[in-house]
């Protein structure tokens, strides 16, 4: 059963309006009728159990109203990932931003590598940030990842303040997640772009401390290596 | 730089031919000349380096030769996963043959599950080769999976021998893969369709033995889980 995005403080007894988006789909697409119920998230943790309201005639209704019954906070998971990564070509950074909601990334920080395949605009952000508030609703993730606006390497290296990983091009000297001295609550997972980080790049992320890290010989794309390398962190570090 | 698929037992000394397609690849897309360099992956763990040979002008070749120079079989790796997998749509049934390839699964099963959203048809499969193929190549992976024509959920139960998992929505008594009481050299992991095995199809894999598995709370479209457990089991068992 799908889920409904509403982004307001749930409180029980309340009424809350769908937006023009949610209410087609709930009304038009998923035929909801007055008096069934529904589930809200609002992307901050807060889950509700609502009862549509009758509104009058479905195809008039823009917003419609429903009456929350019932509402729990879902604890943020234990660890939080930051994910730091080279947007591929468009409809692959969607595959990253869906598996990045399903398995509970934090945040998410688009980064412009010296490689980079793609420039984001304004469009493509906005368009982003659609996709993760529909992988929220399909996965039934409360918690919506927070999305930086793209960022320069070096600066958004400079800002970085986890410990954490770079992956996932094979490396002689790659390091396995067992070898981290502490279960951490906060990582950061650094993913560059198809060709790779830059060697000034490496060597920058390097002398930050962070570790490399890959699974298996073979070269990953993006999009494989941001989903397989965070099941990774999960496995070790739940 | 890309490699070439040439399905044959690599000898030093030996002339072989690239098919049409890779010749069309080599030639007219990344523009080899004769006497440069290209890497042959037979898909059976062979790799070769090979030299261009002058076949005349470049338009005219349909199977370009060359001559291999130097050989060598990269070993399979240590822990061989077979993936059992209800297809999803054709588009991200591509994700989940291209993340297999690049993590090194031994072997994939399409599987029909009860609650099958693709029923894949001749031309499918012919299509998912190719893209295991492309996939070796981008890889470098020189061990092409083996597919398995799509078998029925209860035949392809009945002939599995392996021990293994079966993923991925939460259930309450998910077990670890740490739980697993040895180190193994082969395990099957079973990912069900979208709308999940139905009852009946869970039962039976758990009087097979298998194990349930998930990596966080919540939702995973089947190719974020497979591409997330694949990295999983390969950091509990590598």
């Amino acid at each position: 059963m799908p889920s409904y995005y509403v982004p307001k403080t749930f409180t029980v007894g309340e009424t809350v309006r769908l937006s023009a988006e949610e209410t087609a789909h709930a009304l038009r697409v998923m035929r909801i009728e007055p008096g069934e119920r529904l589930t809200l998230l609002n992307g901050q943790g807060g889950r509700a159990s609502a009862i549509l309201l009758d509104d009058g005639p479905t195809r008039k209704i823009r917003e419609a109203s429903c009456r929350i019954e019932s509402t729990e906070i879902v604890p943020r998971p234990q660890l939080s990932i930051i994910l730091y990564v080279a947007p591929p070509r468009n409809k692959n950074m969607d595959t990253v931003l869906k598996s990045a909601t399903e398995l509970g990334v934090a945040r998410i920080v688009p980064v412009i590598c010296r490689y980079a395949v793609s420039r984001p605009d304004a469009s493509a952000i906005e368009s982003w940030s659609q996709t993760l508030v529909t992988a929220m609703k399909q996965s039934g993730n409360p918690w919506l990842p927070e999305l930086d606006a793209p960022q320069a390497f070096s600066e958004a290296l400079t800002y970085s303040d986890e410990d954490g990983f770079f992956g996932a091009v094979p490396q002689s000297d790659d390091l396995q997640a067992s070898d981290f001295p502490y279960t951490p609550d906060r990582l950061s997972l650094w993913v560059g772009p198809e060709g790779g980080f830059s060697p000034e790049e490496e060597q920058a992320l390097r002398k930050k401390g962070l570790l490399p890290l890959t699974i298996g010989p073979w070269i990953l794309r993006v999009e494989t290596a941001v989903t397989a390398l965070i099941g990774s962190l999960l496995t070790q570090f739940h």
